[in-house]
C-alpha cells in the first residue's frame, strides 16, 4: 500500500451534473482514510497558478445535490507545453500534494496521462463528462442527468408541436457522439435520430416522413451536435422544409440547460462509488487510470485505453427509434 | 338572461399552458348550466372547415395537468377575408353553436372582434398567450408557467456559468413584450435585460460590465426576443465579445421549450376562474369581451380596446434588475 | 428621512422558499443606498445571543434559487419575556444595529411588535410564510412555491388513482387557514376540499361521492392540515371507506415537501420587490409595519393590523372546486 | 418459429412510472412485425371479466411520457382459484388472443406461473415495479423515476432541516426490500439508512448520532418501509428523540407521490428495450420467463427463478453511505 498523505482533486473540461458529488466522495473517504485533501480551482489552469485550497468534512457539505463543479473549471492551453506541466508539478510539490484525482473527460485524461508519465505522481481520473464517450464506464457522471434534461424539454415541445400539428428538430448535445441522441431519441418517441455514428443520414429521415404513418399529428427528429449529414439543425431543418413542404417545421437547439441541474439519482450514486474507488485505488498502488463503473462493478481502465476508443452505439436500439415510433 | 343553448369553444395562435384547464373549465360550467359544448379543432381555420366535436364532462377529463391544447390550434389566413368568416358562420348555424369562447390573444381578439360585429353571435374571449401582453387581466393564461420553465433553465445554465466563469446571454421569447425578460430577469438575478420598451439598450449593458463589481464569478444578460437594440442575442453576443474579449461569453436561445410543459397552479386556477366566468358572461349577455382577472376579480374588457392596448413595463421592477444584481 | 446605517436581517418561524430572495434583496439594496447590513442568525434566538454576521454583496451571491433561509430560523421562548427582549436589544446596541428587517408570519410579526414598542428601534417586516394567512400582502413569500409543489405532488399520485380507480384523500399544510388547499384543489380538479373555514364539511363531502359522476376513475379530495371537520386526513379516510365500502380508498400526508425546493418565479419577484421596499421604508421613516404588495403595488400595513386579521376564502372559489369536478 | 397472431398485453400490481412505455412497445413491435395486439384492462381481474380492448399503432400514441397505466391494475383474488383462472382462459380464446405479455412484478408473475403451467399459452413478462426486487434484470421499469422522486422530495425536506438544525426520519418505499433507501440514501447524503437486509439497526443509528460530526446542522435518516428494527418511521422517530432530546427530530412519510410521474429517461429506455424484447421473445419461442435487462443485454429469467429471489444488497454501498455522510 503506497503511503499518500495529501491527495488534489480537481475538475475540467466541460462541467457535468454530478461533479460536487464525486468531489465530495473523494474528499470523504479520504478523511476517511486518514489523508488529507487539496482542491485545485479550475483545474490544469490553476494547478499551474497555484489555486490550492485545503478541504476538509465540511468544506463538501451540502454540495451533492447542486449542479456545477465548486472547484470550477477550465480548459487549459498551457499545460499542453512542458514549461506548463513543469510548472503545474513544482505547485503540487509546495504544496505536498503527493496524488491526484482528476474529474473530466477525454481531455482530461489526455493530460493525466502525459503528466503522470512525466512525473512521479500517482493519478487516477473520473469519468465527469455528460457525453457518455469514453470507455471503461458504462455511464459517465453527468449523463444520465443530461438526458433527462432533454426529455423533459422534449416533452414540453411535444406539447407545441401536437398543438400545432409540427414537425419539430431537436439538437442535443454530442459533438463526436450520437449516445445522447440515441437514448433520448428513444424516450421521447423520436421518429428518427441523425448521429455521427449511423449512416442512414437524410435518405433515412425522408424514407420515414415520406413513407411513414400519416395519421400522425406531430413528428420530433433528434439531431446530434456532432452529426454531420448536412452539417446541422437548422440546415436539417431547411432540407425538411424543401422537401415536405406541407409541414410546418420548426427547430429548436436546446443547448447549454444540457450542462447543470440537480443530479439525477443515478448520477449521484455513480459519482460518489466512483469517487470513494479513486482514492482506494490510490492507496492500492493504481496509477495513470480511470475508474469507472461496469456492470455495477468498479472497474479500472488505463488512460491509453479510455481516450483512444470511444462508446460505441448499439445497432439494435438505433433500430428501436424507429421501431417503436412507427 | 340571453338563451344560449350551445357553446362553441376553440383555441387559437400559439399554444400556451393552461389552455387545457380553461377549456375544462368552460365545458363543465356549461354542462352546471345545462347548456351543451361544441369542440372546434384548430381555431378558424377548423371553424371554417367544420372541425366540430361536441363535448361533455368526461372529454375533458384528466386535462387540467396537460400542456398544450387538445382542441389543437392553428393560424388562419382564410378568416381574414369576408368569405372565410360567412364560411365560419354558415358551420356554426349548421352545427347551432349560438355562442363562442375564443381562447388565445391579440390575433385572436381581432378575429372575434370583427366577426362579432359581422355577424349576430355572441363572443367573449380567454387571455391564453405566454407573453402577458394584454390588458384587461393581470396576467394572460401560460404566463407564469412559462417564466418558470425560464428560471427553471437559467438556473440550470448559472451552474455552467458559474463553473466555468462565463457571461450567458439568454434569449427568452416576448415579440413585443418585454415582460417574461422582466419576471424572469429579477428572479435569475440577471446582469441586466435588454426589452424592446426600454431604450437604455446596449450603452446601459456596457456601463453595467464596465463599472459593476469585479468579483462576480457569473453573468446572465437577458434578452426579450423582440428587443431590437442590435438585432437579436446573438449579435448582442459579439458586440459584447469585442468589447469584453476577457470575458468568456456565450449565447442561449431558450426557444420552443417555453410554450410547453404541465401548467403551474396559478395558471390552472386562472384558466378555471375566467373560463366558468366567461360561460356566466355569455349568459349574462356579455358579448365582444374578454374575461380576465384584476386584482382578484372578474374584469370584462372590450376586445376594442383589449387589442389596441399593451401591458406597460413598471420602470421600478427594470431598476429592481440592476440594484439586486449588483 | 431617518439616518440608518446598519440594518439587521433576520428570518424567523417555519421557514419559506424564496426567504432567501429576500434577504438578497435587503441587502443588496442596503447597499445601494450606503447602508451597512448585519444578518442575525436563528431569528429571535439567535438576537439574544449575538448571533450576529456582516453581510455584504458577495454574502448573497448565488442564492436566489436556494429554498431555505442561509441565516437559519428558530422559534423563541425567550423572546417572550421581557428580560429576553432586554438582552437582544443589547445585543443590537453592541453590534450598532440601528434598524431590524424581520422575515416571517404572524408569530414574527407579534415579537416584533412588541419590540417595536419596548426599544426605539425601527423595525419593518417582510411576509414569509408558506401559508398565505396574512392580510397586507396578497401574497406571502413561499405560497407559489408550496401551491405548485402540492400540485405536482397531486398529478404524482393522480397517475396511481387513474391507473387503480383509487380515491385519494391528500392532507396539506394549513393549520389555521385552507388557502394551500383551496388553490391546489382548484389546480388538481379535486373532488372536493375539507378547510377550516368551511363547514360544508363531511356531509358536504359524502353528497358529492353519493350523488356525484358515477363513470369517474379517479377521486382526489384535498383536506388542510388544520381542519376540524372530523380530525385530520386518517379520519377522514376512515369514515370514507366505511361509508363508501367499494372506494379503494388511500391517504397521503405530503408533509415537510411542501416548505422547501428552489422557489418559484413569482415567489423570487415578490420577494425581491418587498425586500427592497423594506429597505426604502426603513429610510423613508416607516416603523412597525408590514411590506406586502397589493395589486402590484407596494403596501405598508401596521403589524397590529397583520396579525389581528387573516386573508379570508372566496366563496366563489370554493364553489368553483365543485363545479368544475362534476 | 411459433406463429402467434394475436399478443395480449396486461399490467397487474402495483403501477410503476414506465408501464405505458412498455405497453407501447408491445404493441408497435407486435404490429411491426405484423402481430395483432389486444389490450386487457385491470390486469387478472379484467381478463376474467372480458375488459378486452383491441390495440393500434394510434392507441399508443403520446403515453410515452405518462405515469400510471393506461390498461390500468388491479389486484385480483379470484385469479388464484382454478376456476378464476379457467374463466380467464375462456375469455382470451374467445378473443382469439395466443400469447401473453404480463407487466407486473412478484405477484403477476407467480399468477403467470401457475397459469402458463396449467393453460396452452405463452406468457411472458416484464418486471415493472418500483421496488427493484426481481432478479432477472439490473433494473425493474420504474425504479429510476421512483428514487429521482424520493431525491427531489428529499431535496426540499433538506431545505427545512438545513434551515432549523432538524433531523428528519424519511420513510421509502420498500416492503420487503432496501433497494430505494439504499440508493436514495446516498444519493441524498443520510446519516443512515434502516433497511431489512441490514441488522446493524437502531443501535448503528445510535452510535453514528452519538459519535458523528457534532458541527452537522441538518441529519436524513432514510428508513425503508418494510424496515422492522422497530416497526416504522414514527417509532423510529420517537426512539430517536428520546435518547437524543437536543435533537429537533420531525419524521417525513413520502408515501404515493413515489409511484407516479413522468418516467425518466432510463425508464422509459429500459421499458421500451424490454417491450420489443417481449414481442420477439414469443416469436422465437420463449413461454414463461421474464424479459429483464442485465449489463446492457436481454435477458431471460424463468419465472419460477424470479419470483423465489430477490436482489441482494451490496455491503459496499451501505458502507458507503456511512462513509460519505461522515
Amino acid at each position: 500500500m503506497t503511503q499518500i498523505k495529501n491527495i488534489g482533486v480537481f475538475t475540467s473540461g466541460g462541467d457535468a451534473p454530478g461533479m460536487n458529488a464525486a468531489i465530495r466522495a473523494v474528499v470523504r473517504t479520504a478523511m476517511y482514510y486518514g489523508i488529507e485533501v487539496t482542491g485545485i480551482r479550475r483545474g490544469y489552469d490553476g494547478m499551474g497558478k497555484g489555486e490550492f485550497v485545503t478541504m476538509n468534512r465540511k468544506s463538501v457539505s451540502n454540495i451533492i445535490q447542486r449542479g456545477g463543479t465548486i472547484l470550477k473549471t477550465a480548459r487549459c492551453d498551457n499545460f499542453r507545453t512542458p514549461e506548463g506541466r513543469k510548472n503545474a508539478y513544482e505547485q503540487l510539490l509546495k504544496h505536498k500534494v503527493d496524488a491526484l484525482v482528476a474529474i473530466g473527460g477525454d481531455g482530461t485524461f489526455t493530460g493525466a496521462k502525459v503528466f503522470g508519465n512525466e512525473y512521479d505522481i500517482p493519478v487516477v481520473g473520473l469519468p465527469g463528462t455528460i457525453d457518455n464517450d469514453l470507455v471503461g464506464t458504462d455511464f459517465t457522471i453527468g449523463y444520465d442527468t443530461a438526458i433527462n434534461t432533454v426529455v423533459d424539454a422534449v416533452d414540453k415541445i411535444r406539447d407545441t408541436a401536437e398543438s400545432h400539428d409540427r414537425l419539430f428538430i431537436v439538437e442535443v448535445m454530442g459533438r463526436d457522439s450520437g449516445l445522447i441522441a440515441l437514448r433520448t431519441g428513444i424516450a421521447t418517441g423520436a421518429e428518427a435520430i441523425l448521429i455521427p455514428e449511423s449512416k442512414t443520414g437524410l435518405e433515412g429521415l425522408f424514407n420515414r416522413l415520406e413513407f411513414g404513418r400519416k395519421d400522425k399529428t406531430s413528428r420530433i427528429v433528434i439531431v446530434a451536435e456532432g452529426d454531420d449529414t448536412v452539417g446541422g439543425a437548422f440546415e436539417v431543418g431547411r432540407l425538411v422544409q424543401e422537401k415536405f413542404p406541407n409541414y410546418d417545421t420548426r427547430i429548436s437547439i436546446l443547448g447549454h440547460i444540457q450542462r447543470g441541474g440537480a443530479p439525477s439519482c443515478m448520477d449521484r450514486v455513480l459519482a460518489s462509488r466512483v469517487g470513494a474507488a479513486a482514492v482506494e485505488a490510490l492507496r492500492d498502488g493504481h496509477r495513470n487510470e480511470m475508474i469507472g463503473l461496469i456492470n455495477g462493478e468498479i472497474a479500472y481502465t488505463p488512460f491509453e485505453h479510455a481516450i483512444k476508443h470511444h462508446q460505441g452505439i448499439d445497432p439494435n436500439m438505433i433500430k428501436l427509434v424507429e421501431m417503436l415510433s412507427m
